[in-house]
């Protein structure tokens, strides 16, 4: 058992913090650069196919050396052990947190290499086109229908991964996601898809979530229909239907038959699930070898967080840094901005992970939090984010965090062909792109010519505190490390502020409520105890239905 | 010409407000519903196709008194008169900007028009299968090569609209998107299509945007390989690339054939442009009669904003409660939440708008501005949300205002044929999620049954404030007037600040560095002058790229 500890001690080391932001609230990056050629050797860290460089981010030696004793004051290393030993992290829920466990080797982890083994089978067949439908075609699309950590994280890791090469003999599916709840992915699917020739996976923990369950219905329909069978067919539901879920129960009861079922643990929160059978699609992009060294890339990184001082610790530095900027620095948005388009995703994957996980104010213990916990956390693909809100990062009035995120080594004649050298072309643009933001952020007008007269308008303030991370490339193992690092940044943050990073409880009421809410839609005249504005918007959607 | 004006005053009026906020600081959205039947009533507007229901803002009787005073001596009357008289509204480029003018009648505005009968003639040949390429294939693929407003709109109002129907004897081909200056999207275009049946629209107001010239000259190359032809042959350029953009001169230097301008101008801002020529890919989606629709529905909007009296004016009510939300309750957020997903790049498509537009901290005049502007913007799909970071919105520890989209009729079976029950069972499900969620932010625990003692991590505190805007239908004439209300609502707020929403001063600086950077990113060991960081970044890639 974990003990229980108390809401975050206004501690000497807190105030000491304040203070020194407080000091430190007069300088300026251009400044600090200017005065120290050691900063980037001291505030940068490499491992695991990665580089970290923080050095313009706002901090000094004397900061750093604060953060760092408030981990310790914190009890970091007894919640690193108590997290890797499989304790009961998440204490609302009585439940360990051991995504970690997912990229063990066989030896420490029998039960889940099973399950890997099950889905290499799967992904083979299907790789290797002998997945049949039912009137025996191979098939050509697989559609994903899950949301949320069933979603986001397959979705993002294989669009990331989408120029690897696979093995000989085999051949990537068409990828199709489909998670709103309003259909609006599910019908295009239907409208542009073959039955015959279209594979579901359907993900989800509990294998209740409402949105899941419709698509997979209304895809069920379509597919009976379409094939001409019953909706109960069992040769539908064995050719066109595979289930991922820690509830056999509930996937046998909708109808996946027996041999189509993986399975994942309570002990893995979904938006920590892309490592177990959730992350089929990725397998499916990268087939099972590639799929394995994105596990090794996350276990490379798990032992990285394990035994590396807090001062080396790349995700602990991370967390130390955000602490510093949302907590002293009154910083409440964080921007993601990479330089490779395909980590498209990765911001949305990052807003569910660290929003969902942290966005809280309710010590462990019960007691409301006094202090800042979770920024909101947006981004996009950095060139074209700088034709979008650059501007306010450059000349607004809200401080604003950033992290770069590029990659060293990417197009290859083997994947590109004939078009690698434009290509490369382009790649190095945007690197530099992403090398002249950041600088500019950091120094502001005194990047350029500083005896250049501006008018106001033309003028950079800058000091806007930023992250870059480096890939060496973008490859599965690459990949793993960096979501792994990204996950225990998240749980450092919450042993700093004392809060469970595992629960979500912020979204169980409202699934409570759309219940009442659909029977209100359906007669508004009926319903009672509403509040004004509910009810008038429910009746004037009905009338523009009429 | 338009008198400049001061800085914003610290006036009486903007005092008031401030003690109003404080005053108001204790009032729970819970008890304001509880006390007042006629909120909704008196806090929601109508018109083109379009509610706004704003009663689950924070705001009462009094302090939007004080709000449309404020209007008042801010001089709106006089600004909007600017704004649609052509005065050089935009002063640090001595530019109008027109964009309303785009979708005026075409007596008032011929040489408009012109443009847009050009575009239908070309529109009409690729909807028809009768524009051919170099060995005489019709056009299946069109990729629409841009960035920032030559991307984000287009491809925002494409998808919105993708399930209008076209008239008979046109059919639509697929359309891609490539704006990421690194090549990813385009490297895909070059994967998987045939470089005989691939039309490309070259989208740039300049024709100089360097990402934009990167992906046309790779796809240029790629053509001309894949078809056996010269870069520079002739029939190359007339039957596979249309230019659009505001520089004639540059297109033809390019190779733009003169029969395949598309004309736009000076006074149109990029971000403003979909309405012009950049729009092609829209009208490729729903023809040229729904183009025209998506026009008439925005002028509908220009109508509205010019008559109505502030208090009944949609886009000046959306304004002056975003102002009162940054300004006086110090949010410094605001989370776009369509809860249809065809709605899905609304988002990214607004946070270009405001962030560029608003994310401002000189006035008109030259002066710092000593109050917060443009907040930071970011959405997702509501639904997908509910599953990412809602847990932030219901129980972080951020005010955030949210702003709710939703439609009221949706699916049909014209289109969706066999699978229409299903899918408005999910529509329904949908909109009972958005108006179950926007509820409980407003209520919190409040909203569900009162006598429940629940522990402190099941608490929702409430009181976050949202505006909800339910659309009639998702039809190209409501999406013109949704795009025109935000549109005005941008400039409204520009001019409550006294800053100038159509220059973006911001993204030049960067232009520049990323070409020094180019330089060094080739041969760090030649640069000189720049920060440690930026200089170890470049060796890191280098090195790694050996």
């Amino acid at each position: 058992m974990v003990p229980e500890q108390d809401v975050l001690i206004i501690s000497t080391i807190w105030s000491q913090l304040a203070q020194r932001a407080k000091q430190d609230n007069s300088l300026h990056l251009a400044d600090l650069f200017a005065s120290d050629d050691g900063r980037f050797d001291r505030f940068s860290l490499e491992g695991a196919g990665l580089l970290a460089d923080f050095s313009k981010q706002r901090i000094t030696d004397e900061s750093r050396e604060l953060l760092v004793k408030l981990a310790d004051e914190r009890q970091l290393r007894h919640w690193l052990d108590a997290l890797f030993s499989g304790a009961e992290v998440n204490c609302t829920e009585g439940r360990s947190a051991k995504h970690w466990c997912l990229r063990e080797p066989v030896d420490k982890a029998p039960l889940v290499h099973e399950q890997l083994d099950a889905m290499e089978g799967m992904v083979n067949r299907i790789l290797e086109r002998h997945w049949r439908g039912v009137q025996g075609d191979a098939i050509t699309d697989v559609v994903n229908v899950g949301v949320g950590g069933s979603d986001l994280g397959p979705l993002m890791a294989a669009f990331a991964l989408q120029s690897s090469e696979l093995p000989d003999g085999q051949a990537r599916p068409r990828l199709h996601f489909a998670s709103s709840m309003d259909g609006s992915q599910v019908s295009q699917v239907l409208q542009e898809l073959n039955p015959r020739t279209t594979l579901f996976l359907v993900s989800s923990k509990s294998f209740t979530t409402v949105d899941t369950l419709h698509n997979a219905n209304t895809a069920r329909q379509w597919l009976a229909r379409g094939l001409g069978l019953d909706y109960d067919d069992a040769s539908l539901l064995r050719c066109h239907f595979i289930g991922i879920s820690a509830n056999a129960e509930r996937m046998a009861e909708w109808g996946i038959v027996p041999t189509n079922q993986l399975l994942f643990w309570d002990w893995v929160g979904g938006r920590y699930s892309l490592w177990s059978a959730i992350g089929m699609p990725i397998a499916l992009t990268v087939g099972m070898a590639g799929f394995r060294e994105m596990l090794a890339g996350a276990h490379e990184m798990d032992r990285h967080c394990r035994t590396q001082p807090w001062k080396e610790n790349m995700p602990v530095m991370l967390a130390l840094v955000d602490v510093w900027n949302i907590n002293f620095l009154d910083i409440r948005a964080r921007a993601v901005l990479p330089y490779d388009g395909r980590l498209k995703h990765l911001p949305a994957y990052l807003e569910q992970l660290e929003m969902e996980s942290n966005g809280k104010s309710v010590s462990r213990t019960g007691e409301p939090v006094e202090y800042d916990t979770c920024p909101v956390i947006w981004g996009e693909v950095g060139p074209n984010a700088q034709h979008a809100f650059f501007q306010l990062l450059h000349q607004g009035t809200q401080v604003i965090a950033c992290e770069f995120l590029m990659t060293a080594r990417r197009y290859t004649e083997a994947v590109h062909s004939a078009s690698v050298a434009e290509l490369e072309g382009q790649h190095a643009l945007s690197n530099a792109n992403c090398l002249a933001q950041s600088r500019l952020l950091a120094l502001g007008e005194r990047a350029l010519d500083p005896s250049l007269a501006l008018p106001a308008y033309k003028r950079y303030h800058g000091n806007q505190p930023s992250t870059t991370l480096v890939l060496d490339e973008l490859s599965p193992r690459v990949l793993g490390a960096l979501l792994a690092m990204y996950e225990h940044k998240v749980f450092v943050q919450a042993v700093i502020w004392g809060i469970n990073p595992f629960d979500q409880w912020g979204v169980e009421m409202g699934k409570v409520i759309a219940t009442d809410m659909l029977g209100v839609l359906a007669d508004p005249e009926a319903a009672y105890g509403l509040d004004a504005s509910s009810l008038a918007l429910a009746r004037y959607v009905a009338e523009k239905q009429k």
